[in-house]
């Protein structure tokens, strides 16, 4: 691997600078964190499987016409996206009650909820990513009302893209988590769907056993994240042999 | 004081039948509680001076067309209220940053806001009445999305009303809290000011000193909350010397 520029590292990504203006190098890592990092352990072969369920979904949302930062997969590990500006929301949409909404409502999880909610939290680490409301955020800039109305157009068609998807092979989606940016085009801003979506950032449980098959194997300590991760993406018809990560125990870091 | 049926006590006020259908008495109590009533307090006279307050301002708004619930004040610790099917949000509006908003956003007390902000809190007590979003409002079918609007329109009215009249007399209004319900009249909805508006349900600074003349000082263990609110009630004019509580000190019940 050639050196390159760092633009950014997360807990679960780093950027990399890409190879022509206005374009990134979004490289997964095997870390896995939970409860803003307090958390932490690295499972191999997590970020070959979140590159490609991701791509699959993004390549898929870019087809329908669902502006992402998404170009194309490079490697296992690495995809080549468009740079853009993160909005410091994590956008958040519900279909069941579960996590934090089930906890602060007094909700059981597992509830079906009345309709699709879509919730705001501030990224900041120090601050543990409050939830906000629209008040909020456009009283203190972190977005316009417009992008607001944008961000939850977008939030919406995800939303109704990902159940059927996932509802397809036997999969109920009960939440999922996506960050937008801007993106200028020809002196032209549009907010695009950016980040990752993986089972990292979505909750999946199978329709049948409503076993986990998502981050919250790790959060809760229920092991099998690799496994639960391999079968969603096979269950997707996006793991080839190749690609196959080998299952391995989690390492604990700390 | 004749027998009368009680329909509700709260932590601060008591509800009694009014004397024809439709009409409450609402009683103020001298109870002090805060986080929650997990700390509690009697302080004697607060009350009367809570029903004096509450009653100059929802006279006021009143009589400028802004509607709320209030008639007329009966006695030193009583008023005559219409009764309203209460909505369960506390409705919050924040001029500066104080409290919970300055504590979970990171904002250091004092700060102006770059404008008013309009928050709902979900009146749950097994809960802490968490903070919630118009999606929660209107998913779990709290309030629909016209009432919204309407309490949203009826908040910022009270606020430009009161920042006015305090501002007035030498008090920056810092944030404070109402509670909305829905009114019926000849087959007619509409959403009103409802509850009280007091120096419990108000943070009120002063304006050269930044000294703090609501329940902060209880909640702070400050002291001298009964002399602020007295303050409050002469600044405003509107305490009468043989309504004017003897001067003690708060007597610790919990």
């Amino acid at each position: 691997m050639s050196r390159r520029r760092r633009i950014y590292e997360g807990k679960a990504k780093i950027l990399y600078e890409g190879p022509e203006p206005g374009t990134l190098i979004q490289h997964f890592k095997d870390d896995a964190t939970a409860f803003n990092a307090k958390k932490h352990s690295v499972i191999d072969g997590k970020g070959v499987l979140n590159n490609r369920i991701s791509e699959h979904i993004f390549t898929n949302l870019n087809d329908m016409g669902i502006p992402t930062h998404f170009i194309r997969r490079l490697n296992m590990r690495e995809q080549l996206i468009r740079e853009v500006e993160i909005i410091p929301l994590e956008v958040v949409v519900r279909n069941v009650a579960a996590g934090s909404l089930a906890k602060r409502l007094g909700l059981e999880e597992g509830t079906q909820l009345p309709r699709s909610i879509i919730e705001f939290y501030y990224k900041n680490d120090e601050l543990n990513d409050p939830l906000v409301t629209e008040e909020h955020i456009t009283a203190f800039g972190w977005a316009t009302p417009q992008e607001l109305d944008d961000i939850m157009a977008l939030a919406v068609r995800v939303n109704d893209f990902l159940a059927g998807l996932f509802l397809g092979v036997g999969i109920r989606l009960v939440d999922f988590k996506i960050e937008c940016g801007r993106l200028w085009e020809n002196d032209m801003m549009r907010v695009v769907v950016a980040d990752e979506i993986s089972p990292d950032s979505c909750r999946l449980w199978d329709l049948k056993t409503n076993e986990k098959m998502d981050k919250d194997r790790f959060r809760r300590d229920l092991g099998g994240l690799l496994e639960a991760y391999q079968e969603v993406a096979q269950r997707l018809g996006i793991l080839p042999e190749q690609d196959r990560p080998p299952v391995t125990g989690p390492t604990l870091v700390q």
